[in-house]
Parts: structure tokens; C-alpha cells; sequence
């Protein structure tokens, strides 16, 4: 396969001279999605659904493996519901979509508008999540501590008014995972709070190859109406932090809002505990952010959609059948294989196209193995092949029984690889910072052209104080969370000097 | 297990009694979903959700088998865009939820209301099915014939203001798939809409064990905007039909409103040839229609969310060890085996509830066998089980291996048994009719207390007059299609006596 353009990378910009533009133009050359004509809302196409249906399939394993089972509430949430739970109303109730008519009829200078005789009593709204909407049937399912737990969980559409969009990361109507649980007694919804964190990150971390911090969130940074957030972190390429999942412990606070009672076994009238938690599309940003390169993107084998795409090199028509008989051949055997408990995704491309043109677009797909085959591997019974964490240009020849043994480990391998790389960025990018002036130097940018260039994740001092955490926010940083398990370190506040008890992380963030 | 209420059946009222009853009754003695505090809008609960996960997972296998990929378009549709196509407009820009604002500010007398600041310049429309929007999509991806056949599936959520809705029938939102695709000939998308219909029909036969009619509907009952559409139809036990699933061939008509271009091999521009098809939760009111009964749901085999249910009986503390063992050893054998090429799903109820108390419950769910161990059991090293298309009382004893054998075949006989009921009750209620007087008798209800009882499926000439179709109405019964690769059978015209090539299906339908 030929080097892209001699010298050049097959993305342009690259990471370094443009990551904002960059991360758009692999969205693009991998093919993954695009803007749609309605204001904020993408078009998941089919490369890019393919990766979120594999991330399905494998959340939805654990989901069940941890006892719940999906379910599907309405799209539509009445205002009224929205304004039972004070602090949720002014996290969720503002930019949303608001539907006020129920029927398009003839205007009168031709063309639609709303009926004005079909306006709604009360508006709905299109979910921004569900909590509200589920709460009013828990409270119908629930009535004694034999109903509980409660373990449900819902994949679905939800809707948030963003003004600033971008692909998979933030944008107006968006896919995800919302968990919904109710339980008896306040430790078992703690106990769930952290299950499903330890899901996350064991998602992330075996599956996405994202190392994740877990950690809680300071009040400023929670979840509107939750007593607690929990969130897994990842520091992505330009090294910002990247949200990837969160768990809420919610207290009795949408158990009270939407009266979840039940009788317990001591026959006392209590209000339950509830949990939500939720992971979406944004996955996939967190994908591309992390393992994409200058030649596109490069999926993570245990999520590829095509662990191996096999290309036959027609140059000549003597050649063809005899081309076309091997791969078809080697595309048998290794559908027998397997990898990560699944069989083997192969993919073959014979359409007639330019050989090195053909390897390009698989490499910008990211497809983590790729072969050529020309009728001088059919001769010498060999495969030709070149792995997705490797250049493009570098590629590996073995004979063919030994290729076909060889591919599930190869697969591992780029797996481990890619997460080791991502492990090693980020330890590279953190580090403990105490006085506030290397704090702000550690943030601030050295090229004032490439703002995008700063240090990384900050563990610093914090006296819990919400000015100390606001004064980051003068650096575009954010307190990104208290990570769990970590060893109490007393020290001082990085913004106050003031006693803290542990080191939490500062970062800016997507 | 002891009969509930000595001569009583489990749901009431009973299909006899009140069929549009018993059909509410049955879906909550399932537990499959309810009616939510959103008009129209249900919750799916998670025996419901379980019978479309593996509807939606054997119909992806079906799609992805014929070559479609999946991916994801926008909730919302602008109003122009539901303007370009004229008879869509009048079709389906109706009852529709129109989203007018995009925030929720505090009212001047408290509570929420929809910010006038926020009004948006254009409304957007929640997809009552997405021909449009995915039109805006494939213009752009579209300009070669090598482009071509562009294949698209999308499993999604739509809206359809319903005035009289019923819980999985007839709903304002509702789950469904949408296939869209396009072609660069007339023939090659007419294949597809054809193909896509063999599709339905096994899917219906071989899973739902649901006897179809497959058939073209009239010009009056098809899609807003198609040239052709496609019907799977079925019967279910009170004799009306149930439109189970449509494939519309559109021929230029989106594709001239979208602008879908392509140069073809001759280097012309054309336009593209499209389709599209769809079934939806709808699926699930036909299968419960189809085979439940007076003692609750029955689910075919093929799509139970458990095929099995084990259920101990701990009369007393001294036998449980030993009735849990075996309930356990049990357990492990059966998910040994394998049914419909996937795994045994086995449920085991261990609550503390009387004996037959619990068996109702799973009667009323319609798993398809349901066992029960007590102490003899175990030391006989035998089982003792029931089949759902059997008579509840109706128990068999097996030895324990034989069973762990037998049972993927007991399965299997179970689905056939279903099949060739509803495929008799068709049977049974299909006339050719041949004058109108007779028509009007067979469909006017015997006794005006049960209107619901009528004739079923009438097999007639019609001359392919409007009018005369139009007549039927008279009776509340619709053309529900012209059956494909029926005998031409000449003969003359239920309606108005003129000519008529083939015998068409009149129904009165949900």
C-alpha cells in the first residue's frame, strides 16, 4: 500500500496543528456521522451505529449479568413533572424541546403552521432524561419492600437545547443508556450507585481501552436533584478531560418528588432510595479523541465493527479466480475463529478501485487488521497484513495457516497496545501541583495560537470550599471529580492554602 | 396446581364475554405494559420490553442477512420538509406533536412556561416516520450509480397523535424499524419491496406463529406518497385483521422531493428508485391477539423471553436443601441446551408465595413450560411440568433427563401447535363471497349485545373501483388487500357486479 500522498497524513489538519478540526475531519474520513439539516442533530451513519451497537450489546450484557432488565417510558414528559423536583427544574427545565400543538393545518398564505385549535392544555417536553416520567411509574409499582429493588433500565433518544454542538460530544438529541433503580434502604442504593460506576469503568477500560479515573463530584458539578454524582474521567489526546459516564445516588429526593412509598417489613409507610445513571453516543467521541490518529480513526478490536478487512488485488483478469477462490477461502477459516467470545467480523472489499486508495479508506475506518492478497500470495500460501496501531506503510507477511492461528492474539494485542498508549499519555499529562502559580502556569497555554496546549490533569489540594473550586474556572478548569480509593493526603488548598484532605483532579474539559 | 377459582379462568372477562376487555386484561395479567400520564403514550414494562428485544434481535439478523445496515436520523423534522412531498403532507402532517420553543422559563404566576423568546423560526415536527429527513440524507450520499443500492435500517421511536388509542395497537409514540432504501432501477426496487415483505411474512410465520396473507393494498389505503404498498395481514381471534407490517415501493416520488440524483454508467443524471418498510410494537398487540386465551398470554417459543420456568415448592425448611439442589442441578443441564440455535433462557421463581398462587403468575405471562419440584420430585428424579398451549391443570411427569432431552422438542411442538391454530381459525373464517347481500350478512354481527362477532375474512371480486371499495365501508369493512401470487380467478364484483379479475380481502380490521 502506498504512503498517502507522499509525506502526508491521510487527515488533515493533523492532531498538532488543528485537534478541534482534526477530531472533525476523521468523524469524516472514518465515514462515522454528519450534521443533519435540523439545528444540533446528527446523522449516525452506518460505520459509526455499527460502533455504537457493539457498545450496546456489550453494556447491555453487564446490565442484565447485574440483574436488570430494560424497559420504555414515554418520550414525552408533562411540564408539570419537570417542576416537582426544585433542583432538577433548574438543571433540566430550561433549553429543551417544547411541544405546544398537536396538528399542522393549511395556513393561510399556503404552506403548514400550528393548528391553533390543537394547542395542548400543558406542554410537553421531549425528555432530557427520564427521571421524572419513571418516577410516576415506580410509584405505581411500588408498594411494599417485596417490590424492591427495582432494576430497570431504558436505551433511548433524549433531547437537551445545546447552542455549542459537536459530533457525538455534545449535541441537541443524542442516544444513550438510562438506569433507574429504587431500593428499601439507603446502603443498598449506594451499594448500586458504585456497581454501576465499577461497570463503567470496567467498560471503558476493557472494551473502549480508555484507562478512566473514577472519582465523585464536587456539589457544583452534580447532578441537578442527585445527592451525589459519581463519574468516570478520561483525559483524551489534547489533553482535556473527557466525561464518559456518571452514577447518581438521588437520595429520597425523586422518591419524595414522585411519591415512590412503600410498606416495610416493619410495616411502616417509607419513601425509597433512588439511583440513575447513564452512559450514551458520547462514547464514541471518547473513542475517536482517544485512539484516533493523523490517518484517521482506529477502533478498539473488542468494539470493531470488522476486526479484519480482506482485499483482493485484481490487477489482471487471468489472475482474478484464482485471487477471489483464496480469499474466499481464508475468509472460511476465519469465520471459524473467534475473539472475545464472539466470531470473527471479516469484511471484503472487491470493489474495483485503486489498491492503495481501497487500504486507505479501511485504514481512515480503523479497522484494526488489514490484508492484501495478490496472486503472489496465492502462490507462496502467505498473507499479507498491516495492523492499525502500527504505520501504515509497515506490513507483516506469515503463511496462512499460521495467520489464521495467529489473529485473535494479534487482535489482543492492539487492544492491549492501544490501551497502554492511552495509560501512558495520561500519566505523562498528570501531575501533583500545590502553589497556585504553578497551577495557573501548568493551565495556561504556551503558545497563545494553540490555546489548545496546556498541561493536563492537576492533582491538587481543595478545601471543599465552592470559591476555591470556582477560582479554576478563571483558567477555563473545572474540578473534574474526588477520585475513590485514593490515599488521604493532607496538604493545602492549591487556590486558598487552607487544609485539604485529599488530592482531587482540575482539569479543562470537554 | 390448583385451578384458579374452581371454574374460573385467570383473566376475566373472558374473549367471549368482551374481547376488547379481555385484550386490556390480558396485557395487565402480563404485566407488558400500561397506559402512562402522557396521552396516548404507554410504558412498555419488561416482560413487554423482553418480547421486542427478541423480535428486534431476530429481525436485525434478517435485515443485516439481506445485505441492510443500520443507523441513526434525526427525532425531528422540519415542517418544510414534510411540505416537499404532497400527498405525504396530506397523509401524515396531521396529528403530530409540533415542537414550537426551545426553553422553559418561570411563568409570571409561577410554574414553567414556554419562553416566547425561544420561539423557533421554523417548528419541528416529531417523526411520524422519516421518508423525508433520510431523503435529505441519501441526496447527499448519493451521486454515482456506484453508490448504489444504498441499504438503510433504523430501529427509532415515533409519534402519531392518536385520538382512540389502545396499549401496543394503536399508540401516539410507538417503537418501530424503518427501512429505507434506494436503487438505481424501477425493477431492482421493486424486488426489494417485494423481498423485504418475504421477510415480514417468514418473520410473522416462522416466529410470531402467525398465519399471514401477503397482498397489494388499494390505491385508497396506501402510504401517503407511494406508488405501491405491500401488506402482511392477519386474522386474530375475534376475526378482525390486523395489518402486521407494510414494504412501499415509491418509485420516483421521494426521490424527485429529496432530490436523491445519481450519474448513471451511461453518464446521465437520473433519479433514484426508493422504498421503504416497516413493523413496529404494534407486532406485539398481534401476537397476543393471536394466541393468548382466557387464562393470559401465550408466547410462542421462538420469541419467549423464558422459555422455562422453574419453581420450587418449600413446603417445609426440612426439604428446601435438598428441592434446591435439584432445582439448581436442573438448571445447569437445561442451560446446556440450546433452542432455535440460542441458548435455553431459564427463569427460577424461589419466592415465598403459595405454590399456585405463583404457577398463575407465569400462566398468566405465557411462559411455555412451566415446572414445579417439590420433595417427591426430587426423589423420584423426576419432573413435573405443563405446557401453555395446554390446559393449565393438564401435568406431565417426566424423568428428569428424558426432560432435559425432550424439551427443545417440546418447544418446538409447542410453536407448531400455535401456528396451526391461528392457521385454523383462519382457516375457519374465510368465506368466498359472492353477492352483496351475502357480504352485508357476513359481516353484520348475529347478536347487536357483541358486535365484535362477525364473519372475518371475506374472499370477493371487486372491479378496482374506489366506489365499490368505498361500499364496504358501509359496513365498517376495509379492502385489506389483494393477495399475491393468488389464481387469477374471474369472476364479478362483490359491490357492483361488473367484472373483477381476482378475489380480494375485505375485513373489518384494528
Amino acid at each position: 500500500m502506498a504512503k498517502q500522498k507522499h509525506g502526508k497524513t491521510a487527515v488533515s489538519p493533523t492532531r498538532e496543528e488543528d485537534y478541534a478540526e482534526w477530531y472533525q475531519q476523521v468523524v469524516r474520513a472514518a465515514d462515522l456521522a454528519e450534521v443533519s439539516p435540523v439545528r444540533g442533530c446528527m446523522v449516525i451513519k452506518p460505520w459509526g451505529y455499527a460502533l455504537w451497537e457493539n457498545m450496546q450489546r456489550v453494556l447491555d450484557g453487564m446490565f442484565k449479568a447485574t440483574g436488570h432488565r430494560n424497559a420504555y417510558f414515554p418520550l414525552f414528559i408533562p411540564k408539570s413533572f419537570l417542576e416537582k423536583e426544585a433542583s432538577h427544574v433548574e438543571g433540566f427545565a430550561k433549553e429543551c424541546a417544547v411541544v405546544t400543538h398537536h396538528r399542522l393545518v393549511a395556513g393561510p398564505s399556503g404552506g403548514l403552521i400550528a393548528d391553533p385549535a390543537a394547542q395542548l392544555e400543558e406542554p410537553l417536553i421531549v425528555r432530557p432524561t427520564s427521571e421524572t416520567i419513571i418516577g410516576a411509574s415506580f410509584a405505581q409499582w411500588v408498594s411494599s419492600y417485596r417490590d424492591l429493588p427495582l432494576l430497570i433500565n431504558q436505551w433511548a433518544n433524549v433531547v437537551r437545547w445545546e447552542l455549542r454542538t459537536r459530533l457525538f460530544l455534545r449535541t441537541t438529541e443524542f442516544l444513550w443508556q438510562e438506569g433507574h433503580t429504587a431500593h428499601a434502604s439507603k446502603e443498598e442504593a449506594l451499594e448500586e450507585t458504585y456497581r454501576m460506576l465499577d461497570v463503567y469503568a470496567d467498560f471503558a477500560e476493557r472494551y473502549l481501552a480508555l484507562p478512566v479515573v473514577k472519582g465523585r463530584k464536587s456539589a457544583a458539578e452534580r447532578f441537578p436533584g442527585a445527592v451525589d454524582t459519581l463519574t468516570i474521567e478520561a483525559m483524551v489526546q489534547d489533553r482535556k478531560a473527557l466525561q464518559c459516564g456518571t452514577s447518581h445516588f438521588l437520595g429520597q429526593n425523586f422518591a419524595h418528588a414522585s411519591g415512590i412509598k412503600f410498606q416495610s417489613a416493619a410495616e411502616k409507610e417509607e419513601y425509597a432510595w433512588t439511583t440513575s445513571w447513564g452512559v450514551s453516543t458520547r462514547l464514541i467521541g471518547a473513542l475517536i479523541m482517544t485512539h484516533a490518529d493523523d490517518d484517521g480513526l482506529v477502533v478498539p478490536p473488542r468494539l470493531a465493527p470488522a476486526h479484519v478487512v480482506l482485499m483482493p488485488l485484481l490487477r489482471d483478469e487471468a489472475s482474478r479466480p484464482k485471487v477471489m477462490a483464496y480469499v474466499d477461502e481464508l475468509r472460511g477459516r476465519l469465520r471459524e475463529a473467534r475473539f472475545d467470545d464472539r466470531p470473527l467480523e471479516i469484511e471484503v472489499d472487491g470493489r474495483e478501485m485503486r489498491g492503495g486508495e481501497k487500504g486507505w479508506l479501511w485504514v481512515k475506518r480503523g479497522v484494526p487488521v488489514r490484508v492484501e492478497i495478490g496472486p503472489r500470495d496465492v502462490e507462496a500460501g502467505a498473507v499479507s497484513y498491516a495492523r492499525r496501531d502500527r504505520p501504515a506503510a509497515e506490513k507483516q507477511v506469515m503463511a496462512r495457516d499460521q495467520f489464521v492461528a495467529a489473529l485473535p492474539g494479534i487482535l489482543d494485542e492492539i487492544q492491549r497496545t492501544l490501551f497502554e498508549r492511552a495509560t501512558r499519555l495520561r500519566s505523562e499529562h498528570t501531575r501533583d501541583i500545590d502553589s497556585w502559580a504553578d497551577f495557573a502556569a501548568f493551565f495556561t497555554p504556551r503558545d497563545p495560537e494553540r490555546p489548545e496546549i496546556h498541561g493536563g490533569f492537576a492533582r491538587s489540594g481543595w478545601c471543599g470550599e465552592a470559591a476555591c473550586e470556582a477560582r479554576s474556572h478563571e483558567l477555563k478548569v473545572t474540578l473534574r471529580c474526588i477520585p475513590l480509593g485514593a490515599e488521604h493526603e493532607r496538604g493545602s488548598c492549591v487556590a486558598c492554602g487552607r487544609p485539604s484532605e485529599e488530592r482531587v483532579i482540575f482539569a479543562k474539559a470537554y
